[in-house]
């Protein structure tokens, strides 16, 4: 298993947020970075939604770096108000200071300069809630949000990249994509995969299951998943197999040297096997 | 921090699939619980979903019990086929062995047969695969599944309980409903809620919001929360207090000790306060 997941860049993503504890929100935030990074050929390893509590966002980060996680990905709690407490978990995961960071300062002066100027706030003053917003973990880096007023953040800890996003959907896709996905596209591995359906007559799935389950365990990067049925009265197994390897000659070759072996064995247990043309219909 | 989570019975929701993780499908399972446990009055602490991987379901529960969670709650990875592990996953966090469960095996039995009579199935047998869905970790109960083939499953690990669910929505929502409701509104601790809303006027939220950080951290049961804005150039605040106690006289008796100090502090600061009647329009 670990073999399998090395060969891809890993994230966790990280939820925070009570709303999503007591159901009164749907985390489409998670959702749609996982397809992002599913998309970019990274490995999405767990998605944990957490409330805005200091000691459980540090606690969950710890674990993402106890499990070597390449990148981690947090949503929501960085704005103004004083449940915002995003930036205090992180600083308390990678054991550093919260302090004032200047690019991330001019940003939101920036910001609220523009709101002032726009009429939709009364004064382009620094708060100190304002200010809050760009109080960073010791070394992180401020992402551009263009079109709400709390920055993101990337920072590195150890082998661990941790980027924050907001939780307003389109702030965090605003980031994500203009900040984030660039960096994504470079340090995610470059990964290939490529896969194959077989049609197996003849042979009940009850009595390939066991030898499948063999050739699974001699070849872990490959994906193996079978859909039996009968039609009258005959077993009828559609086997799918995809493989997730560095190179595409690799793919190739472990896919033809899995095909041939579940092939014998599903002769040897008295089937006919052919290879489908794509998915069957 | 601890004192407040304790005060209800608390839960982790654990979704296991590889299809939430690559962003094909949205988590509306999680939420749907969520929603049911808060209204039941349980606190859900943290929803995690991971890959269909003993190891990763196995660490993910295992550290349920670490943090003495009452309730462990998982979704998906209970049907026939090789990469429905969820229950192989919780018997490596028990340290137990998976055993055939003669209830659950009639259950499966008498679905089946249900199943071949109404000619949805070729075959009532009992094949490997659906003998499967009754091979449960030692000393679980299984509970009854309405309107699908695979048994939810009961199991009581030290002061933890496991209750593990299809994925499939109807029949987590069936079996949830008639199986799992009744036990939870036995064994959830009975909790009293009370809020109120405060104005306060003339205070800017800077100023007053170091004062509350010191108020919340008095009263760790009880939720703050400030909505400032300003009109004609004033500062107005709306302040929400919530509590959680487990009787409505110390609900009642803390908010009215907490609504004294802010009163106290804001006018000392030269603030206006007066409770409103509900939430603000």
């Amino acid at each position: 298993m670990k073999s399998k997941r090395r060969l891809q860049t890993t994230f966790d993503i990280i939820s925070i947020g009570y709303e999503l504890l007591d159901g009164r929100i749907l985390n489409t935030n998670a959702k749609w970075l996982a397809e992002q990074i599913s998309g970019l050929g990274g490995k999405v390893c767990r998605i944990i939604a957490v409330g805005d509590e200091v000691g459980e966002i540090s606690s969950v980060i710890k674990d993402s770096f106890r499990r070597k996680i390449d990148w981690v990905i947090t949503t929501g709690g960085l704005g103004p108000t004083y449940d915002d407490v995003t930036l205090q978990g992180v600083a308390k995961a990678v054991g550093r200071k919260l302090v004032l960071n200047k690019r991330a300062l001019e940003m939101v002066r920036k910001k609220y300069l523009e709101l002032f100027e726009k009429g939709i706030v009364d004064s382009p003053e620094l708060t100190p809630h304002r200010m809050k917003m760009a109080m960073l973990p010791r070394g992180a880096k401020p992402l551009e949000n263009e079109v709400g007023s709390a920055p993101g953040v990337l920072l590195k800890f150890k082998k661990t990249r941790i980027v924050c996003l907001p939780g307003v959907p389109n702030e965090l896709e605003n980031i994500f994509e203009k900040r984030v996905k660039p960096l994504l596209e470079r340090s995610v591995k470059k990964i290939h995969t490529a896969d194959r359906w077989l049609l197996i007559k003849g042979v009940p799935e009850s009595t390939l299951a066991p030898k499948i389950d063999d050739v699974r365990s001699r070849f872990p990067t490959v994906y193996i998943k079978s859909h039996p049925r009968r039609e009258e009265g005959e077993s009828i197994i559609n086997l799918y197999m995809r493989i997730i390897a560095q190179n595409p000659r690799i793919c190739r070759e472990t896919l033809d040297k899995v095909e041939k072996i579940i092939t014998e064995l599903a002769e040897e247990l008295g089937g006919v096997v052919s290879r489908l043309e794509g998915a069957p219909r």
